[in-house]
């Protein structure tokens, strides 16, 4: 059973970067698109290996979603043996419950879907969320970046810095990186004033001419990060911001928002890089850990500390 | 269990029309968008219903597959009784077969998914192949809109007509149009040179000095229309040429293609009207035959002819 | 199809007070226990039946699953039209994850068992993760208790009050009973501090000279509540501290331990009643929350908010 | 993991010729018939290897399916790790869609019967429809015979020939053995006339004084064909008549028919030779390319040209 | 959601007595025979209903069992509400366990294949074993035919007589014979000699001069009868010998063989009748049985004393 | 595929002997229980290996099973290549069917949930059914102890002895030692006197002066062993009664009951040992009998007679 990386087109620099590194050829994978949108694609010859296809479901969601579930079972009808999803960003994963009546819990229903395509397993960069595991019928591997984008960081980290956690959702990231970086945990959290409905921010924890390292796990519209910036400079944090999350999707008026808060904007290249006028981004490539994921499991190792602790 | 109908953005329309036919208020479903492209459908009470999504899957087709299967586990979620999968244009129904080594079988993937999600029957109309209803591990109703569009060309039908096949793959519709038309048919179809690789169309039946129908289940591109047409003329056939088709896609140079080869086009509202510039097109109605097949999926009684023959 | 309530033998008196509520005669429903502790349950006639069977997984938490899952089945052979698990303590809830490699996701094994024994939906009251309902693949519904338990604390709450989350998995539902009991919220958490793998509790919001409202979803042995106690004393919280929780395990040394920490422990009636020597508890009943949604989704109404906001 | 043979007792010297040509000693199958009809298979030791089990299902179709369902249980529970049903004829590919209400889907029902029982892969020769692929829930590999068979006509090709499609249904076919054998295509199509219920046959492509190779995937009654050479000799086709098909059948009173109207009969071994009084037909088998498909698969390589083209 | 009854081949007489006796216009349903064996049944209009398919799969078995998943499908395709198969004889039933390596567990190959053709719940008529039930992944029902028979007995039971259990089987089937005929029991068992393969026949109660009542499920060729006649001859049993069995095969040589040893044979109507040269047989319908359970099943009643006990 | 011996807490020094025998370092596996009493297994790197989880399902039957859910679903996520539990004695057995309405069929509920736990193939020791095997949806082997008991009643055994099932339950068990044992059988069972519900005890056989050896697959609280020896001693057996158990449960009152008639009791060590006062066991191991079995299975060799007769 032959190591086989399969590339969708959602970040082939990724998945070919991926290969490179475990030395392997991947195997053949053409996505054509057809006129009305729907995809074709043609995976080569796989016929009874160990196949990962690599392709993270972030923007543009949809198509990467059908494209996947599409080279899933090309894969299964060509006869590959084993079949893992690799999807390093998975979208979808903030559906994780109902909120309200009437919704879906949208990232069962892409995990779902994956396993009635075909794959027999999965591998996940620090997902949104650490349910995902137990929503999937197929053993999950959930993979952290986080000593990744830490030694990212080492190299030109302020004198007097704090991690700081711009919501309570990030609060076990912002204590995965603080003894990584050496330095404390600051929680900004949407507070609920008694009697009223009235919300404020709050901070919690020291920041006062400490330079912040806001941690997430993604970024979006960016809107949270520039909250967080806003109630730290109310509590006179350093005027220099790091930004660190593992996803930078950076959609809408991203670039704009995190421009005018940071100073330095880090980010794995999970997604594919797209243009992102007068914004600075840093990237630390994801290749090195997931190719040594896909190296251990292919080899049937443990995973050790490559899994995100939770 | 009362009927109840779920419109989801596809088509909003022609599912508005299908609730006013049948007398029925239809469950609030909206579906927000995130800068991200991520969808999140909100459901009304449908609980304890009979419920009916509608969503046909032609472009953007990516987006239309993932919404409906967000939107079919909201109903499941939300205690709805039965879900039944309306998808009047069904996606992906051409990849219905491995062409090579390495492809997949779209619309299998589709079904699948569809019954991963929680649709527990599905209604077609005119689908490209009709072994979409052996795909399906659940029922699977395939009804016809022939006989509506043929009753929209009744009123125009010019004196000597003949129903045109545009290739091998048409001619079951084609023959199920000529009895409605009184017609005979005509096919054209691509003609393998002996001894070598050289294809050639070549026409069946007689067509010279009649007014040709060409027929179809779908329209992408106008490309096989177009090459049809050609034919027809070298054939000596009348110029006035009416094309029909279920699913009017009309996608990329279709308007242009279309426009300069036929005098009448006439399609359901199967797909979501849009732009195109420069062409007149005829649209019939598959409201009234959705209702009254949804009415008596309800009500428990027999299709009868609303099924495609086939 | 009639509504019919299967009590088990965890807590036979909150079925027993359901099925009041409900002006509903219980299915007889008796478990036999041989000498080796093999269970044979026989539950009467429940043909054609919407049928819910009423069974919290606490302590003996091995025997309840096993009776849960046999009793489900006994339900399905009978002839039982629907069945719905409801288990308003769901144990192993807590395992919603792997922490370590080598660890099973106990919760998902749960939901999971339960569906093969024939669980067709599960009704859950303030589960320990919110998880739960993407893990399931049939439909859940996440009932909560704050309304009932706030509604219980009113009649004697101290002037000046907070509501006190013990630790960050306790924030939201905090958040539930703040506005209801018109409190501020403070938070007890766990810092790491920088550098060293040292740990101490850290207490965001203003407790001084307020009398501390301590809220948790369940309360096992009582130690996450005693240390957070002492963190509300050392920042001169009020003497009186007000402990409520939906699930009373209080397994272990917890009565000792409450009993020197609390002035007032308030639980629901999810859990069987307990020797709990030296310990006064007052326990308000979910048997009307229960029987109103039971009867709600019996009728196919929506349950509005008896859900858990999450 | 071995490669084993494992031969039902539909065709066990088809089965032999592959075990000989893979060079590769069958697993013992005894299958015991009792009075009353039930059968009793006996496999030998297969456990760990991986397994074929050749049986077509054609007459006595019945007996053939449930044998093949009980050695396919057989061999999964003696341990086998891969199990390919390899069904060189395969029997129900006719019923592949209701064409009237209240009708089966049997080809379905035949392959999620065989995947409940134990089959993993799935191998067809010249199946009647290539839908069954998109059918199966378990890979489906479609080999074609056309090869086979055009070698064998190629010794004895009349001068001027035309392969002629007795049916639309076999025009795909004809263009598969028209380059092949260096011919044109001919159709023979059933033609509505148009306004009246009216059928006649048509024939579509140049026959005069060619010598007609009538080609189709199955031969049952014969009634088709022998219809099809009445069209040709009122075309004036050359009286030669040869007739090509995978899978010969040849029941009721197909051998008098074809007597009548052929003057060669050109069948493969997928069927077991019965007693066919008064037809000569010639045999080619196609035990090297069962044997070669499923050397491919044992060693996971690919299947290349000998995969039907659709 | 009405109650249907839908009749395959095999047993039409008795399907028909079990609508008259529930009032109930049978559906429709025709089974076409080609002339190459596949069956094509095509049921009437079935959507929405209760439907019961009555089909014993006795011989010819193979043809009853796959035309019994064919109309399975039918109806569950043709929009059938609930679909419960009725097997009065469940053919396959012996092969409960793998007595050899090699071997298929029959009666589970069955009950899996019914249940992935659509069947939602199983009604039999003493199966050969009680492991069925355990078998089956959907509800299954085991009715008796003991008192129908017993009753049958009445009017002509000799004075003196003995309940006889032709093998260790039959013992439960001979217990509960006893007390409706007030007679003891006596049990005909294969007794191993010790220390060598040699067995013989031993005898166990007192039957001297007693009339014997040999009581079995099924009838096959008589076998097993007439070794247990030959012993009961041989402790003086009394000359007329009665034998009752739910089942009469009665292939092979079972006229002959039980003409010689009988005075009586009285079988039940499960089978359809077929010609028994030279043997006398009496039958008692089992129709009032179906129709009663059929009946309270339709109208979710319990089953009461119509199941087997065991 | 190394092969890997996981050992529950339930019998872990059999495991632990198996392990020996097959030269094997056992997987870590520890089972945290907590206050509450759940339970949270932890298991070594298993990733790619054979798995073979050995844990009987004796008392405590409800934490067994609970543990082995979880243990199977930690393997499963864990990576484990192919996982086999190995039950040898297999609690709930003896619930194969339902005798009353309103029963559950407990062992069906046992397999299922080992299926949907990652269980992929089930490895029984004697157990109380023979019907466990077609119940699973999963290979099933199903070995025997008798071989290993009567060896270790060779050396003691009495002149003239005679092998006695103490119900007709016990028969096929006692013929499987009889020949090892070269001894007649005899048989106890409970008649039913005619025309009354009266039931007494009745021997088959001679057992005179004869030294009785009563076998049953189990023993649990001793009651059925008393009630035979009460019938052996009136019908004049020797007074040294030996009894011999695959299965020692021993509970309740079983010591002094066996005590009081025994003066010779032999049983493996399926079950972990327990304080058994007053009461001399011998105990013979089947960790060779597992050893061999799991070294087979895992080499992919026929298991031949180490599989009961049945």
């Amino acid at each position: 059973m032959s190591l086989r990386i399969v590339a969708g087109t959602a970040n082939p620099s990724l998945a070919a970067a991926v290969a490179v590194a475990l030395s392997c050829e991947p195997a053949a994978c053409e996505v054509e698109r057809f006129p009305d949108g729907e995809l074709r694609p043609v995976v080569g010859d796989v016929r009874g290996d160990d196949v990962y296809v690599i392709e993270p479901t972030g923007p543009a969601v949809s198509d990467h979603v059908v494209e996947l579930l599409l080279v899933l079972d090309a894969c299964r009808r060509a006869g590959a043996d084993r079949i893992t999803a690799v999807v390093p960003y998975f979208g979808y994963a903030r559906q994780d419950r109902r909120n309200r009546s009437g919704e879906a819990v949208g990232a069962r229903v892409m995990v779902d879907a994956l396993g009635a395509a075909g794959a027999r397993r999965l591998v996940v960069v620090d997902p949104h969320t650490a349910a995902l595991e137990a929503m999937c019928s197929v053993p999950a591997e959930m993979l952290t970046a986080v000593p990744v984008l830490a030694r990212g960081l080492e190299s030109a980290m302020p004198g007097r810095a704090v991690v700081v956690a711009p919501d309570l959702g990030a609060v076990k990231l912002a204590e995965h990186y603080a003894p990584l970086l050496r330095c404390p945990v600051a929680v900004v959290r949407k507070r609920r004033v008694s009697g009223e409905a009235v919300r404020a921010e709050e901070l919690v924890g020291e920041v006062e001419d400490r330079a912040p390292v806001v941690v997430d796990d993604m970024i979006s519209t960016g809107a949270t990060i520039e909250a967080a910036v806003r109630v730290l400079r109310a509590h006179a944090a350093a005027a220099e911001v790091v930004v660190v999350a593992t996803h930078g999707l950076l959609v809408g008026s991203a670039p704009e928002r995190l421009a005018a808060v940071t100073s330095r904007l880090l980010v794995t290249d999970s997604l594919s890089r797209a243009d992102r006028p007068g914004l600075e981004v840093e990237v630390r490539s994801i290749a090195p850990l997931l190719a040594d994921a896909i190296g251990r499991l292919h080899r049937d190792e443990d995973l050790g500390d490559l899994r995100a602790r939770s």
